[in-house]
């Protein structure tokens, strides 16, 4: 990957590509939110709290796209976006919004570990590959949100040991993303291989097209947001008295 | 993500990291194929070709995980592991293990579209996520490849459009192979859902768990290459006679 010299502004005319990528980025968010809540609202017969457990669980997919994916995708960007904002600001803004991810996603796990607990017929929790994968994501997830807080908001940690962990913090942030998308996409195949006859998800239902689509949507989504995070002429330029520690951002 | 000077020698002492970390992930790559080879070859009673459908689906796992998984890491690695190799030969490695890549998906494709359109009752094809994403991963993989060839390898094109692209190259190589193990990670549910009692899956089997590590492995393996990949100080350094492109493969 190219590198620009730190101290260069970015080129010209990049500016308005980005903004039509981040654009995109959110039209793809909404359209993720949008079809996961029509597939369990409108064809999964709606939600309901603990009184129905198996209604219960359609709250799952639709916490959970909305934290891991969609909060989680602008979270990331949001370092690229406010781009004339006092650097403290968007750090706030940068874990505000991971801590609003971290609140649905843990919703969304109650609500599937709930909707296998009091369902009649208690269903086992932790034995498929989606689980497996999706308790190591939300876990790395936590770890990722508390290790930044402490290196980058809490008062006292060395601007050295800050540069040294800020490329981790990028990579494991991106790579926790894709991890997350993964998921998704093995949640959305057990349900639609679960729901194969009744859904005639062979025979290209409507049903089966819209989570077919919401999975498309979900990669398309993902794929777009760490592009735009690995382009260096979308990095945010520190303003002239700011550290050198804020490019790295 | 941090950058050093391009001419910077790379800093000393990374590159023991570097070698245990391929040596991880030829490890990883290794166990993922033995993992697909014996739950194909051993639970689901082994292979055949055309005369037997339902056992010519099992080559299809094995193949897609050799060459989408596989082979495919190690040929991303190339560029990082020959590090005192003459650059066009590493080109060549490059695009020929991709190459093989490719072949060994194509027969795993086949493999899948047969154990369908032969069975007894043919079984509908390209109507799951798995398919709609693994037809995308696949036709990106051929076009990265192809486009990589015109780019790199053959004669005639400008350095300044070399450079361009290299970037872009080295971006959509990770991300196709994310694709690629999303891709597989949904076929592993897809399977494990569909034999889910027959494997007692709820139950946690030996099966069940032997495909759930599939699953994990091919996750650890795809962040490490990425992870390598995208560390600036492991990064193939240019001997002086080489010209400033090399540097950026």
């Amino acid at each position: 990957m190219e590198s620009y010299d730190k101290h260069d502004a970015p080129p010209a005319g990049n500016l308005g590509s980005f903004t039509g990528l981040v654009l995109l980025i959110q039209g793809l968010g909404l359209t993720a939110v949008i079809l996961v809540a029509v597939w369990m609202g409108h064809f999964r017969e709606g939600f309901a709290w603990t009184s129905d457990p198996a209604k219960e669980f359609n709250y799952h997919p639709v916490f959970m796209v909305i934290g891991l994916i969609f909060l989680y995708s602008d979270a990331i960007l949001a370092y690229r976006v406010f781009r004339n904002v006092k650097k403290m600001y968007i750090k706030i803004v940068h874990g505000f919004i991971h801590l609003g991810a971290l609140v649905f996603a843990s919703v969304g796990l109650k609500a599937v570990f709930d909707s296998h607990n009091l369902a009649p017929t208690p269903i086992p929790n932790m034995y498929s590959l989606h689980s497996w994968l999706g308790i190591i994501t939300v876990v790395l997830f936590g770890l990722q949100w508390l290790i930044g807080l402490l290196t980058f908001l809490a008062p006292g940690l060395s601007q050295g040991l800050r540069t040294l962990y800020m490329p981790h913090h990028v990579f494991w942030g991106v790579a926790i993303l894709c991890m997350a998308a993964a998921t998704a996409l093995m949640g959305i195949t057990e349900k639609a291989i679960f729901l194969k006859s009744t859904i005639q998800y062979t025979e290209k239902s409507t049903e089966g097209l819209v989570l077919n689509s919401l999975g498309i949507v979900i990669v398309a989504l993902v794929a777009l947001v760490a592009f735009v995070v690995t382009r260096p002429e979308y990095k945010r330029q520190p303003s002239p008295d700011e550290d050198h520690i804020q490019l790295m951002g």
